[in-house]
C-alpha cells in the first residue's frame, strides 16, 4: 500500500495516522460532489485535488461545501496527480481513456462510471460504447458480494445505482437456490431526479417532475446487462423517475423454487447479511427511502407469498451514496485496508 | 328517468334544460369535495343536498369551494333526499346500509366504495366484511366497458382507483386474446398521498411522505381481487405510495402469446378505445401523471419486447377524477342519458 | 365588437351562438398552454389559430392537451390571423413588436408580456428596454379595479403574476385610505417553479429546488415598478422560489393610519369585492396556495395588530391562471361583452 | 467537568478518551432522534439512556437508527438517569418540571423546548403558561453569541428555530449600531413541515401542503418575544410553511442607519462570524436551504440599496439541526471543553 506518512502535529485530527492520498476527478457533478462531502471527514484521507471534468477550464470554488471542504477545484491534468488513490466521477468515456494511464503511474482507481462494468464485449460495445478494451484487474465493486476482489483491486469499478439496490435485493436468493430456475423476475425500480445528472433539460426541470412519476427506457437501460451478469439470468428492468432528490426504491417480483418457506428466505437475507455493517434486513416491515437517504444504507424488507411460491422484495438506497459515491469509499476501505465504516457513519 | 323540470327563466344557464336532482353523500373527504367541485359545473344537474358522513352532526361550509358551491354540508339523513341519483362517497359499511333503502324509494345510487365491487361472497367477506348481501341489478362502472349495464344500472359500483388504471390497460390486450394464458402478471402501481384518505395519521404526515417512496400490502391489498374478477386470472399487485398529492401510474408487466407483434399490440389498443373520449392512447411516448392530473383521462403507453414476448404497459389516473369522482360522474352521465363529456372536460 | 357569426350546425355544443375568433401567440409556453386549455372550454370562443413563438420553424402538437384540444401549433405568420381578438403569450420584443400591426388591422390584443404593463417611459426603458414607444388605448387588465378601461380596450396589457396577487391584496386598503402615508410597504412573495419559465436551466432544475427555498433579485425584479405605478407609492419587493410548480402566495406588511379598527379593514375589503366573481375572502382563517391552485381565484386574508396599528395581508393565486392566462381570459371576456366567469369556472 | 474516566478497550473506538454520558430525553420525536443520530457518532459521547416523553410506558425501538444507534427508548424516569449532561427535548412544561431535580443531582442540561427561553415573566406567563418559576444559572444557547456563558451554564436553554435563523441574521447589524433605531424590522419566515411536529394533524397531513404554502399564527408566534429579548426592540414575525420537510429560511427587512454603505454591512456580518466554524456568509449570492439541510450550517446572505438606506438579509438553516439538535450539541461542546464542530460536521 502506498500512503503518505505525514509529520505529527499536535491538534491536528489527523496526528500519528498515515492518511492516504486521493484525487477526485469530477468534482463538479452529483456524485463528484457527494465524494467531496464523504472524504473531507474520512479520518484516513487527504484530498490532494479535486477536479472538473475533461471540459473544465477554469478553477472554481464549491460554495455549498465551504467550511467543510475549501479547496479549488482545478482542470483535470492527470500528470500532476499525487495520489494513492483516483475517484473517476467522469463520462465513462473519460474514464476509460484516464484509467489506464492513472494505473501505469502505481494508482489504484475506483471508477463510478459504466466504463467497466460490463465484461462481455458484445454487451460492452451496445451499451459502452467508445469505452476501449477491458484493463485487467478490475473488481466489481458491489461491497457486500465481493470483499476479496475488492481488496486485491487496483482498479475498481463502482455498480451503478440501480443494480446495487438490485442486487443486494436478489443475490441472497439466488445464492441460496432459492429463485425459480427460467422463472421472470420483474424490477420495477422508482428514482430521484438526481439519478437523470446535474445537466439541466426538459427531463429534469421541476415543472416536469413535480406532481408527477414517469417510466422510461424499458427493456433498454444499461443497467439491465449489468444486473443480469451478476444473476447469471435474464431480468425485466423498467426505471421510473420519481419527484424527490435523492433516493431509489427497487421493487422485485420473483418466484421461488416450490416449497420455499418464508423462514426460508429470512435466513437467506440474514446469513448474507450477518454482518455487513450498511446492509439492514427490514423483513415484513417495507423499507423507505426516507431512512436511507442521505446515508450509506440499503435497507431491504421482503414478503413472501408461500400459497403461490411468490417473493417481493424491497430494497432501497440513497442513489448518490450506497448508490455512488459512499459504496465508492466503503469499496476504497476495503482496498485500503481501513474499517468499511471509516467517514461513513 | 325521474327528473325534475323546472321553470324556464331568461338569464338562467340552465335554463330550457331538464336538471337532475343529486345529492352527494359523504361531501367532506377528498372525492366526495370532488364529486361537488365537479358536479357543480355539470350543466344538467341540480345538487339538491350534500351530507357528512354518519359521524358529522353540524352543518358545515367547505370553504375551498366557496363561490365555486357556497351550499351548506348538512348531517346524514337519507329520509330527507329529493333526489333521482345518489353519489355514495362514504365508508363501505355505510354504502352497504344506505344502498337498499334509496333504490327502494326510486333513486339510482352511484357508490363509490368497495362496498358492491366484488361478486365472489367469498372474496367480499375477506376483504369487505359487514357489507352484506348484494342487491340486484348492480353494474360494475369500468365506463369504458361496461356501457349497456351502466345505462341502465339503478345501482353502479364505481371501481376502484388501482383497479381502474390497471384494467385499461390490461383488458385491450386479454380481450383480444394477446396475453399468454398462465404466464404471471405483475401491477407494480404508485399513488399519490390522497389514495391514503384525508384521515390524518402516522402514513399521511408530510414528513413521512417527502423525500420518500414505501410499498405497502404486498399480495394483500383488496382491489387484486376486483382486478382479477375484471381479468378472469390471477395478478400479482403491489401498490407504492410516492410523493405527490393526486395520481396513479400503474405499471404492468405481462407476456404475450407468441408470435405476437408491436403493431397487433397498438391495434388492440385502438381497435377498444377510438371513441373514448377520456382515453388517450401514447404508444411508445410513455406517460406521465402530471399530464392527466386534475382530468377525467386515462394516458395508456406500452412497450413490447418482440424478441422475449414482453409487453410493459403504463397507464396514468387522477386518482380522484377518473380514480373515483370523475369516472363516477361519467357513469352517471351515461346512466341519465347524457354525453359522456357532460361536466368533465 | 366584431363577431363572427357560424352556421348553426345540428349537433355542434357551439350551434346557435356567435362565436369569438380567438387566435394564441406562443402557445408552447407554460401561459400559452393554460390558455388553450381554458379556451378550448370557453362557449363564446372559436381558436382559429396557434402559434408558437418566433423561432419556431416546424408544426407541432401539444400531446398534453389531446381530446382537449387537438390543432396544430403553427410557426407564428401574423398575416394569416384570422381574429377578433389575440392573445400574445410571447417574449416582450416580440409582443411589442407584433401588438402595432394586429392593432392596426382591426384585431383586439390581449397581452401577456411586460412589454405595456409600465407608463413611466424611464421604468419602461430600464425594465423593458427594446419594446419601442407605447401605443394608445392600453388598459392594464387588473380585472377587479380597471373594469370600464377594460371593457373599450384595443391593448389589454395583463398585470405580472405578482403585481396581481399583491395588488388585490393592497388596492382595497389604499383606496380605503387605510394606509400610512409614507409608511413601508413590505411584500414577500412566494412562487412555484412554473413561473420561472419553461426553460431548463440550472435555476429550473429539479434539484436545485427540491426541499429548497430562494430568495432571488431584492429590490431589482421588474414587477416592482408595476406595483409602484398601481400604489402610487415605493413598495419592498422580494420574491422567492418555493418548491412546488403552479402557485403564488403574496405575504404584505404595511401600517395602518392611526386608529384604524380591524372592522375598518374587513370593511374595505368586503367593499371592494362584494360582487367579484373571483376573489375570495377569508379573513383571519389565512388563505393558501392549495385552494387556488388550477383555478382563477384569489383568495386574500388579513391579521390586524391594533395595538401597534400594523396589518398582514396574505394573498394567493395560481400564477398561470389569476396571474397569466385566467386574468387574461376574464378581461377578454369584459372586452366581448360576455360574463366574466365564462370559460373559467 | 463531571465525566467519566472509562477503563481502555482494545478495539474499542473511545478507547483512551474520556467519554461523556449523556441521557436523551424525549428521543422518539423529530428533535430527539437527531440527537441520538448526532450524538452516536460524537467521539467523546457515550448515550447512557434514551427515553418517551412521559406518556411513554413501554420501551421501543428506533428503526430508523439501526446499526447507528441500536439502543432501546425506555420510559422516562429521571432517578435512573446515569449522566453528566441531559438534552431535553421534551415539551415545555415536562421541560420545566424535570430540570430543576436534574440540575439538583449536578447533572448539566441542555433544554431544547421553550421553558427557560423568555426572562421577562409577563411573556412567560403569556407564551410559556405552566413552566414554573425559572432557575438561576440558565445561558441562552444562541452559540455564536453567547459563548462564555455558554461554556459555564448549568442549564443551556437551546433557543427557537426561527429565533436562531433570524438573529444570526439581524444581531451582527444591531450590533454595529447599523440598524436605524426605531425603525420596523419585518421578518418573514419559510419553515418546513417538520417544524410542525410529528404529530399527525390536519395540519400536517401530507396532501394539505404538497403544493401549497400557508402564513400562520401573524404576529402571535412565541417565537417573537424570544426575538425581541435578544434584539432589545420590537419586530414583526410571521412564519409560513413551505412543503418540504427540513429546514428555514428567514427572510429580513430593516432600515439602516443614514449613510450606512454596503461594505459597512458586509464588515460587519465578516468582523462577527470570522471565526465562527457554522456560520458561512455568502453575500449577494444569497443563501438557499438545500445549502444547509441535514448539516449545522447557518447560511447568510444579504443586500443593500444604498439609495433607500434598505437591506435586506437572508438567513437559512436545518431547523432540525442548528434549529434545534445540532446547536444543542454545538452548546454541549462548548460546556464541556470540546471543539465546536466535534460529531457535527
Amino acid at each position: 500500500m502506498d500512503m503518505q506518512v505525514i509529520n505529527e502535529t499536535e491538534g491536528d485530527q489527523r496526528a500519528n495516522k498515515r492518511l492516504v492520498r486521493v484525487v477526485v476527478a469530477g468534482a463538479t457533478g452529483f456524485a463528484g460532489q457527494e465524494l467531496i462531502r464523504l472524504l473531507s471527514r474520512h479520518p484516513q484521507v487527504t484530498i490532494t485535488a479535486a477536479t472538473g471534468s475533461q471540459s473544465t477550464s477554469t478553477p472554481r470554488h464549491l460554495p455549498s461545501l465551504a467550511k467543510i471542504w475549501d479547496g479549488t477545484v482545478v482542470p483535470l491534468n492527470p500528470g500532476a496527480f499525487e495520489a494513492d488513490a483516483v475517484f473517476l466521477a467522469l463520462p465513462e468515456a473519460a474514464s476509460a481513456e484516464l484509467a489506464p494511464t492513472l494505473l501505469a503511474s502505481g494508482m489504484r482507481v475506483i471508477d463510478l462510471s459504466g466504463a467497466f462494468r460490463l465484461r462481455d464485449s458484445a454487451s460492452r460495445a451496445t451499451f459502452y460504447p467508445a469505452t476501449g478494451p477491458l484493463p485487467d484487474g478490475i473488481a466489481y465493486g458491489l461491497t457486500e458480494f465481493e470483499t476479496d476482489a475488492i481488496r486485491n483491486a487496483r482498479l475498481l469499478s463502482n455498480p451503478g445505482c440501480y443494480p446495487t439496490a438490485s442486487l443486494l435485493g436478489l443475490l441472497p436468493l439466488q445464492h441460496a437456490g432459492l429463485l425459480m430456475p427460467g422463472a421472470d423476475i420483474i424490477i420495477d425500480a422508482k428514482s430521484g431526479i438526481s439519478g437523470a445528472g446535474k445537466a439541466a433539460t426538459d427531463r429534469t426541470h421541476f415543472s416536469e417532475n413535480h406532481g408527477s412519476v414517469a417510466a422510461y427506457n424499458p427493456f433498454g437501460h444499461r443497467h439491465t446487462p449489468e444486473m443480469e451478469q451478476a444473476l447469471g439470468q435474464p431480468v425485466t428492468f423498467v426505471p421510473h423517475l420519481v419527484p424527490l432528490d435523492r433516493g431509489i426504491l427497487s421493487s422485485m417480483y420473483a418466484r421461488l423454487v416450490s416449497g420455499t418457506t418464508a423462514a426460508a428466505v429470512s435466513a437467506a437475507f440474514e446469513r448474507v447479511y450477518a454482518d455487513a455493517p450498511f446492509v439492514r434486513l427490514t423483513g415484513a416491515a417495507l423499507p423507505e427511502i426516507k431512512h436511507v437517504a442521505h446515508t450509506n444504507f440499503c435497507d431491504i424488507g421482503w414478503k413472501v407469498d408461500e400459497a403461490t411460491g411468490r417473493v417481493f422484495v424491497v430494497s432501497v438506497i440513497d442513489n448518490l451514496v450506497k448508490g455512488a459515491a459512499g459504496q465508492a469509499i466503503q469499496n476504497f476501505n476495503l482496498m485500503f485496508g481501513f474499517d468499511q465504516k471509516a467517514g461513513l457513519l
